[in-house]
């Protein structure tokens, strides 16, 4: 075959290959961000009513373009989801391949400068998704850890670990993805905001092996009741999570080097460990926690004597909560009680509600504070 | 407070936390698998005309339930791709939160039974995502590694090590992802048709640190292009590769227990490796391969006489392709090339073209030949 055909042969077989199999976008379609508003345009040629819904809420209009637009104020950097909403069907965002998955939904979404929530040009954690063995939960289970950078060179060195719990519907990869905590850790570290540690992200489902689709149940839409478990089933078979975690990395394996601290109902079972568990970890967080967990939201309840932590007290009792959250009463009344039984904590309160964008900021509030 | 009334304030209030600020899909709109069809249904109820793209085509009818409605006919077990047109805008499935990309773009997936590409009731391996720097390439780069079950507990084994390539736009997480490579490597381990192995998929984008959105260029469309690289740019870096598999795992590192084996442009990458370090790999195999890769697609070549392997020959020498290939005429004219020089190759032929069906497919077929 003549080369000068071939070579155009090649170029045209791929554009068709790709046409024929693999998408492409060459539209400049992202939410594209000026000065301190973001301005979203749709190519939705038949839809008759948009609108963008998620951490922004409004009509888009049909410009003359064709394209439908609106634009909203920042509010400051962060990590953003939205929808658009086309006549009655709310969908992901066609020109933005990022999306994540929060319980059974999937938003799209963009991060504006300035967040620490993306990728430095610095030395990089790894992270692992691999499995461990519960004999008390009777199954195996997917477990997530983060390694800071630097961990498969300094073979000497041992490292404190830090155990991050998601939230009520969420699992094992919700800190990594909706809470960006790889990228917390590596660039925290890098700029010396926090200690290199490893951190351990368990899924707290006591009746799930792992995430939805990782799973012999295959694919499925998960719920929010999937994370209802036996009273203490997860918090007490947390010790097989240490064990398998220090038998495996070069841990120190005492509690002035273990950390724990989870959202919501993770922040319920970090205050329930410190109860099981007191002499275990060194510190503590409960981002917007359902302080009181057992198990189940509607078994707690605010008057509960039984709430303080245990003896010995931690070195660090950190508690973060919005002021719009469903869970600020609770944790008023738990606050309160620390103060009047002369327990010390830390407290940082927030704008806003139950949500992601305060987890991320707790979290990078938490960590400077841990390992000193 | 009341503790009848507390319990009920709890339920409402997780509720309305998750109505506000988390998306909850009860709808029971996934596709759905009936004998040898699959059924999908839509609610888009402002839609004139909607139809499935993807692996399915056809346009969807609104049936008397107010939802649109299409059925296909299934082609045998694999994983499926699907888009929704809805008035002339390509969408993901709103009640499917399975999502894959593909450069670019996201489609919606489901798995029939009978593939092997999801989770089993078996021992799992790990995924591990890290940072391994290239002097070569001046920077770090990320790089994905799967380690098989028992890998953490038999400290005292080593293992072979298969070095799997993606594609022309594709990266490091293209075969976990698209190509359900830890599925299918867990499935068939567990079987025994599969020798216990540390599999190592690196981004082939010379130019590329690491998959888009894990970089300091923060979430932008990837592009096709994005894969030309300077001719052997890859390839030539590749020792590195191997060195930091070598010194950060438990590896028999000899051309016996080392395997390479790639798709398109990772075909070609594969088919180059072995001319450059023929003595380093002992078995290789070229996917729908992008023989004669010289870093760009309208530089190959079929009547290139320097497209024979190098010596030492391989220990296998695998070529598989789809008979709709566009690469079909390439690879038919290298392997008549092959035969008429004597160099024996192992060859599989399938139905189909330049897709991940076949990839798939290719992978579960080459397994079982390496280390034997």
């Amino acid at each position: 075959m003549n080369r000068t055909i071939l070579a155009l042969t090649s170029l045209v077989a791929f554009g068709a290959a790709a046409q024929q199999t693999i998408g492409l976008n060459h539209d400049a379609l992202f939410p594209r961000l000026e000065r301190d508003s973001v301005f979203f345009s749709l190519n939705a040629p038949g839809a008759r009513q948009v609108s963008v819904t998620g951490d922004f809420s409004g009509p888009m209009t049909l410009g003359a373009d064709s394209l439908w637009h609106a634009a909203f104020p920042i509010a400051g950097p962060d990590l953003y989801i939205y929808n658009y909403n086309v006549d009655g069907m709310t969908v992901t965002d066609p020109a933005n391949p990022y999306t994540v998955r929060d319980i059974a939904h999937l938003f799209s979404y963009f991060i504006t400068p300035g967040t620490g929530y993306l990728a430095g040009n610095l030395p990089h954690g790894s992270l692992t998704r691999e499995w461990y063995h519960s004999d008390k939960l009777g199954m195996d289970r997917r477990i997530s850890v983060y390694l800071p950078a630097g961990y498969n060179e300094n073979t000497d060195r041992r490292y404190p670990v830090f155990y991050l719990l998601h939230g009520m519907g969420g699992d094992e990869t919700s800190w990594s993805e909706l809470g960006r905590a790889t990228y917390i850790l590596d660039n925290m570290i890098a700029s010396g905001n926090a200690e290199p540690m490893i951190v351990v992200m368990p899924n707290g489902n006591a009746r799930q092996e792992a995430a939805p689709g990782e799973t012999t149940e295959g694919l499925y839409a998960t719920t929010m009741d999937r994370s209802v478990s036996p009273r203490d089933s997860f918090e007490g078979s947390f010790g097989e999570i240490i064990d398998f975690i220090d038998s495996n990395y070069r841990t120190v394996p005492d509690a002035a080097h273990r950390a724990v601290a989870g959202l919501s109902m993770g922040g319920g079972h970090t205050w329930r460990l410190q109860q099981l568990m007191p002499e275990t970890f060194g510190y503590y967080g409960i981002f917007s926690g359902a302080v009181g967990w057992k198990g189940n939201p509607d078994l707690m309840k605010e008057d509960d004597p039984s709430l303080l932590p245990a003896s010995p007290l931690p070195r660090l009792y950190y508690i973060a909560i919005g002021r719009d959250d469903f869970l600020y009463p609770l944790n008023k009344t738990f606050r309160e009680s620390l103060t009047k039984a002369g327990i010390p904590y830390t407290y940082e309160e927030s704008d806003g509600g139950h949500v992601w964008t305060n987890w991320r900021r707790y979290l990078t509030g938490f960590l400077p504070l841990l390992f000193k």
